[in-house]
């Protein structure tokens, strides 16, 4: 693993647009399944999966679900549902209420905050299906209070149309009941649209590969969608007393999700920098997904050498970066500073993977630089606002003519005429 | 205006995508002014807003804003300063707290909430020039703590350069310091790529043409951005309690504001249909606006008659309106049941104007049915949420196998030996 001094370290960060090829084929999909709905989907299933899937077997059937409960091991359903629990109540902590705001005038305004009717999680198939995403996009829709909860996911290619045990046995869990088989651009233009058999959604979740993404970004304001997913990222902030093998050990746990992902080390420490980047090789040789890691290790990789922690608390800002590891002997000194992070992990035995599957936060955090502005899946993204005012005749006849003032000066008369009429029919003008 | 069954009525909506030449023209602004910064801002205002403003010039002084103050007639001044304080006291109602979750094992969960660090507020020019939506934008922004709050508006074409003195007003009541006079997509491509004289921002807020709406699509990722404002719109649900003339006035109001503006009524009673239609028609002659309010009734305006109130209720869901006036003899008893719309207006002097300027609540609103699924602007848009995980070493050696069951499951070997080898060290394996 490189070590190098932080000034010599670029973060050059751009959001996937795609190709125009690859965009005039997700607009082409999008419009298909606008015109033909089921049979569109059908269509693309066997030319994309290679799998005939008709409407009438778009739907996962109960009886699939059920089966599939035989086929997990119950070690793994037990250790599951012990992180939905976990999962379910560090979310429960987010709901929100409506609230009133009663004034002296008889003036009544409020914020009446609501689930969503109707939202849907894509799934991706293959190796990226994974039991635990499904929890995390899926209970908090569940605690926000959405009535329904819509999964979709392509069935296994090559004829059998089946879906991952796991993946099921998840979904059921965390309470779906309205799974479909289908990927790709297409389900998300059934999500958005709506099909014969798939009514549409209000809200599109879950991450894809780069079809899926342009889909989510094309339908976007038809629907809401969740964000756009990039490669996973850690930075880990260390001083001397962090422990080499640990911090080897969580940057490997980053470098083997995919080729793209990135593991950042930051310290002031050369002597702990050295000693990372060796365990980081050490590790490395023993893990199944070697290739992946190395990869990006190489690539992405770094260990990064500042002058004080102070200028690792810096650099963790510009980076903003998905996973951040506080390994220092005071980590809560330095949380007050952090600004820009995704989920923040507090000394020795806060590993990442214990954020990923099992303490209770999300797993699905901002990527890419963007935990600037958005923040991890929760609550609140499956809910909506919508103001109350009830506004009281004394509070009218009170605050009238200030609203007709600024009424007219924006040009727009029909809004002053309408509080005029009611104050010359009360007899206030 | 027209009145027709509710059954005649279709729901046409879709997504302004543009043109496939606009995107291009959008696409082709954004790199320029991410390769060329300043020298490109200048070349495009020259270009579209015939308007020489050299990156010297961009920023709007000081002087500038004190000089706007002697402009604009104390009475307007008044009320927008009144109507400042109900929308701040609105707004700091919805500010929220970080929080933490103390386990009995020592772990610690919790939720870290906090305002962005830099947002720009994109004001349109000419007659869409609205002081009012400054203060919109703004005073949420600020409640939220955000603290640096940028303002971007398009120079006055022809020369001058000048900005509208109610709109610098409303900006420095608001508390903006920072503004610079560049509009259309290039101001966009600026605000998420930042140039030698505008840092770039985390998050982009306000309305604009299809240029503008289209740029923020684009650099959607890069930045946030807060929705696509669709035309205007009304409903109203009445019964026969309700006064046509009021009825009529705030159907007007809705319509001036453009030909694409819709202004629907919806009631059970034939009587105050034609009443109301009635009096739209009397009240739009009087109008200095009246040709554009005649287009938008003609076209988007309508009286829908329902059988039953309750129908009405169920049409307005499926709208989904930016604004709902209910002018029903009791509308708390319909409140409940209204799942779709994006302010929601009680009783015969909760006329939409008083929600416009001067209530509290936000007047920017999501339109074109996305009330299904997005949310008045609030004070939880200008803020972002971090997850924060201290777990204790008792938690670690009590659920460490758990956790390594299900990354195992996942085919993610290097997530569970950063557990295992915790556990190894404790003497936990």
């Amino acid at each position: 693993m490189r070590v190098m001094s932080a000034k010599e370290f670029k973060i050059n960060r751009d959001v996937e647009q795609g190709t125009p090829e690859q965009n005039e084929a997700v607009r082409s999909i999008i419009a298909q399944v606008k015109q033909d709905g089921d049979a569109a989907l059908a269509r693309f299933s066997e030319q994309f999966d290679r799998v005939k899937v008709e409407a009438g077997q778009l739907r996962v059937t109960e009886e699939e679900v059920q089966a599939a409960y035989g086929r997990v091991e119950p070690e793994f359903l037990t250790a599951l549902r012990e992180a939905a629990g976990n999962i379910r109540l560090f979310h429960e902590k987010q709901r929100r209420q409506s609230w009133m705001d009663l004034q002296p005038d008889g003036t009544v305004l409020g914020q009446i905050i609501r689930p969503l009717k109707r939202v849907g999680v894509y799934v991706p198939g293959g190796k990226a299906a994974y039991p635990s995403s499904v929890l995390m996009n899926v209970i908090p829709a569940q605690v926000a209070g959405v009535p329904e909860i819509v999964m979709v996911t392509p069935p296994a290619t090559g004829g059998t149309a089946g879906i991952d045990p796991y993946i099921l046995v998840a979904a059921a869990e965390a309470g779906v009941k309205e799974i479909y088989r289908v990927g790709g651009a297409q389900a998300i233009a059934a999500l958005a649209y709506g099909t014969a058999s798939i009514p549409r959604v209000d809200k599109i979740f879950g991450p894809g590969n780069i079809y899926v993404a342009l889909a989510k970004r094309h339908v976007y304001g038809v629907v809401d969608i969740d964000s756009f997913a990039g490669p996973s990222e850690i930075a880990i902030l260390a001083d001397e007393s962090a422990d080499p093998a640990y911090a080897a050990a969580d940057i490997l746990s980053q470098a083997e999700h995919d080729e793209m992902a990135s593991a950042i080390l930051v310290t002031p420490s050369a002597k702990l920098a050295e000693a990372v980047a060796l365990e980081v090789e050490r590790q490395l040789k023993l893990l199944p997904r070697r290739d992946i890691a190395r990869q990006s290790i190489d690539n992405y990789g770094a260990v990064l050498i500042v002058d004080t922690i102070e200028d690792g608390v810096s650099l963790i800002n510009q980076m903003a970066p998905e996973h951040l590891e506080l390994m220092t002997a005071e980590p809560m000194s330095l949380l007050g500073k952090i600004e820009n992070a995704g989920a923040i992990f507090l000394g020795a035995y806060s590993s990442e993977p214990v954020g990923d599957y099992f303490a209770g936060p999300n797993h699905i955090i901002p990527t890419n630089g963007t935990a600037r502005f958005s923040s991890p899946v929760n609550v609140d993204d499956f809910m909506k606002k919508s103001s109350m005012i009830y506004y009281s005749k004394e509070a009218l006849l009170e605050n009238g003519h200030k609203i007709m003032t600024l009424a007219r000066h924006e040009g727009l008369e029909a809004h002053a005429r309408a509080i005029e009429i009611r104050l010359q029919k009360e007899g206030k003008l």
